[in-house]
């Protein structure tokens, strides 16, 4: 019955999720044992190889109570050179060198030209569920996760979503799309969400303030501050300068607040936006390129895409996520568990 | 029945408005004579002159979409020097320079010393119902508006309000407060809206979704993209650093998207955070001076106290306007003709 | 002698002017007239409508100590909608309305769209020579200054820089441009700054620090903190997205620190890069637009020529510039006057 | 003789060096074997756990062409939580790790706060010297170096500089301090550069430009484009808001324009301020901190400071170094090997 609960006015993509945008697709290495649970999910926005054709991104800081690696070098240059990885916070580290890794094997050149990688990894604090300082994830996760990527991809407590919590429920990795028409071609957004952030209090399903019904039923819950964060990723096939592509990833936070949250504190809250429109091509010897981008005018649909598309993907990070026991025996309960007062909520 | 509607949980101040801040006060000059429908609205921060004993501040632009002045230096130095000024968007320099006016009048060693002014004005664009282009507003206005600040002010359609459109209905000028205790003391955050965004269909009051309700009695409505903007001051007696009050503007953007806003490509967003507390003193003679900030770790508090007064501003600008009629014969409705829709809708 | 003076090594323009970029005037109002010292630097991007067809563009700013009005805007939306007006501090909020009635006039449309205009104006502080505080400068003297644009323009003691001093001299407007070579195609980097900072010891000149000898000669200086800034324009037909744009103002420090300044913190130095290429056309009706940009590997070229031609426009600025005397006798002297100890400097 | 060179006007600190911050250590590991010359420099702002007590910090990125870890957060909350470390470009990934289980081991307690680190890691790229795709600096190396800090440390081909290279010639750690004075009180100023930045044809040494003189006199060289980066660490014990701090930070690139820098495309040029004065203390249970702060009007000083101690530091990087052979037989030589050369030009 949760499927009933409407987000926003746009139609959906075909497969309501990121890899709606040809090209795009997901991978998750899964961590599930005891203490240890956790991951690593890796995004692929193409399939050319990432650092030789690269895809234009821009990102938005909403609190950078975070430690992700690679958004100075995407501010500066609005590019991507490789996946986008996420992961637990303490293993940034090590996903990044497989990200290297894995990058080198790929481009042999890299090493010839004497050139750099700028991988770029995104986290969140996964320490209620899992043991955290264990730093279990090592590069070869981030390779396999990479090697995993798929068009069609589990949502909930997998890859990097597997010990995050979301509003004191189960989160994790949460996926939706939007169409968007432009002229008589239609277009997507899609969003992939790593939700680890929330207090149960705060939770809105579908415009509907829940949190504290849910919370009545829950005999306990840790409490305490915000230890969390978000990572919210917007793809796109529209074309977008990147000027533009940080206006939109500016707009999941619309998305984000309308499931409850506040921006607390401890919340590192972090957006990154792509288009597959364009990439650069670095075999390319002209000397200057033509970039599409869409009229500046009519960019207000791909920001209600965006908003749309990131709050549900939020919530379907919570309602595919199963319940999880991990690190001290702590659990963190299902939405879906509370079905009866979500279908009464939501009639 | 609209005083029913309840935002958030904290406590509210005495009066609910900016001025529950000790030593706020606000004026308006409203021009309200057929097709001139506009004015200006000034806050003081201190009864203090205003440039000797600087007020902290910081500011946060989500969408810079607005002809703002003053706050690149806002950014750089973390003070004010004059009075918050708003007006109308093409009277933003008439007013900056009543503002310098009335700054070298109360301040002649300002002369002597050789040197500048930082004014600080911020806008919105009324020209739905006011025929902008006419500048009417002198810069007189901003000087009269700054004579006549107390801490009781109107809200709704006065002062820069006058004109401004919020949701397709009739908006302009709301505030509200919230009470925020750090150990035994308590203390005040205060917002102050210049409200003229939205469009009528994204409304919600109070977490309902009254938009198209309302929509469907109206017989007829401007359409089209948003043209709007919104200005949201915050204000505090609580010790926060300049960062501390970068981070507290950008929770406006909380209380913005609960009322529906998904700031959208037209709307000038832009939030300014202050304090009261430890001013710069421009006579101290003193070489370092002793600036509180609160704990990081209690900040969240203010973070949601930031976010309900905004959300309650917004909703108190349009709840506090009348129906308005100005150029063109363009009309905006109140709010409150809705009366019983929302009365039903809030039950 | 001084036209000996060597900086840098890419070749200049025809006219050694940012008017070298195709398309773009500069006019001056000037002020002279005892303690009123003072006026309006216009500069216009493009021959067509400013409005209707927009001028690419970007900032940055190095010190935020500074008053200027229209930068939020260019941020979020990477455009010119306006002329780039220049004067001294306490004059933007008049030369903004000047420049806005201006906009009226040329565009009766936006008044009927209901639209609004971002002023661009920029200024520096010359309250050593201009008696300020009588806010002399009129909206009709941006208007005027726009009238008087033409590809060739004095520089020096003219315009907004009358009354402007650099290093303890007589400074003020000055300019030069580079060539940069992209395949077989020549384009062009001009610098137009409005240069008003800068302590007398601090002084080098293409590469000779030569202020303490010229302070030596100075029977009388005003001594103190700085209460300059620095503007820096920078024009270019090369296309550029306004990424690359903010990458190119961000180079116009360099060109600065080789004049001898330290970014001091009384000193607003704030850039704005502009591109004529590939403008915005409101009046398209197309949903996308092709924008052209320089590959990013051969940007280099493009910075080394921002950093030349700013170096060069200060210079030229206080080469051109001859000495001045105003409010309260106060008086610069010119560079010039200090010709053989130049001579020796620099042979 | 080199040491002739005179920097700035500023009084140095005892040692000359970022060590002379009272409690400021600096600390290396360096890996010089055939093609692998590469290494690790570990920077602690005292004596105390730096996690439980934290530095105030602020950074600055001038060209965003770079890999560091951190600066999101440091950004946001204005502290570090752990040293600072510099390596090479790949390595970032496993020398945060090390950095992480160094923090572990110091403090138990984040493991049971669920709490998480902020690793701040800095590089630069030296593949000329060192095959940066083996790969070979590990966790372990982080922890050593960091276990080797002391107030007296070597300079040029050593630690994280071993294979940097630095305008064509031989690069690496490079540090310096200037001594500001505010009332009675003396504080220091200190900066520590990681330099790999620069053509040769641009250097300029002490305000002498000898670059072109020294490459007639080098056999062979590689040419193209800057492929380099330069961090710049700035400590101090002079009390400073984290605005302030970035307003410092921002000042470094006075002194790296000095050298000769046209901040290029490929030079990821960043830097980062902290004071010791007025921690962050995690363990205070007070509701809110006093923070001192330098009077604005008197950071004038410390501006300077900055800048000539990142300009002095850059040369002592220079004239520190030894000449390296590595990768491929890659020569840097050391600029000390052109002292007759440099002798004269500094006569």
């Amino acid at each position: 019955m949760f499927q009933e609960i409407t987000i926003g006015s746009l139609p959906k993509g075909q497969r309501n999720t990121l890899c709606d945008v040809p090209g795009v697709k997901v991978g998750h290495v899964t961590l599930a044992d005891g203490d240890c649970q956790t991951g690593v999910t890796a995004i692929t926005t193409r399939d050319e190889n990432a650092f030789e054709v690269r895809t234009r991104a821009a990102s938005h800081v909403f609190n950078g109570f975070g430690k992700s690696i690679g958004l100075v070098q995407v501010e500066e240059l609005g590019e991507l050179e490789t996946p986008i990885l996420l992961t637990n916070t303490l293993s940034v580290g090590a996903v990044s060198e497989g990200l290297i890794r894995h990058t080198l094997e790929q481009t042999p050149e890299i090493d010839l030209m004497k050139a750099t990688i700028n991988p770029v990894v995104f986290e969140c604090n996964d320490a209620f569920l899992n043991k955290i300082s264990a730093l279990k994830v090592r590069p070869h996760h981030a390779e396999e996760a990479i090697d995993a990527v798929s068009e069609e991809f589990a949502q909930g407590a997998v890859g990097a979503g597997r010990g995050m919590s979301c509003y004191g429920l189960k989160g994790g990795i949460g996926s939706a799309s939007r169409q968007v028409k432009v002229g008589k071609r239609v277009y997507h957004v899609g969003a992939l969400v790593l939700a680890n952030m929330g207090r149960l209090p705060d939770l809105v399903l579908g415009g509907q303030h829940v949190g504290p019904q849910i919370e009545q039923q829950l005999v306990s819950d840790e409490s305490g501050p915000e230890k969390g964060s978000i990572i919210m990723i917007i793809g796109s096939d529209l074309p977008l300068s990147e000027r533009q592509l940080k206006r939109v990833a500016a707009r999941t936070s619309v998305g984000l607040v309308r499931t409850g949250s506040f921006l607390g504190h401890g919340s590192g809250d972090i957006a990154l936006a792509f288009t597959t429109a364009d990439p650069v091509d670095t075999k390319s010897r002209k000397r200057t390129h033509s970039v599409e981008q869409v009229d500046e005018r009519r960019i207000d649909r791909v920001f209600r895409a965006a908003a749309e598309a990131t709050e549900e993907a939020i919530v379907n990070s919570m309602l595919n996520a199963e319940r999880v026991t991990g690190r001290d025996g702590n659990t963190r309960y299902a939405l879906g568990e509370f079905g009866d007062l979500m279908g009464d909520a939501n009639e």
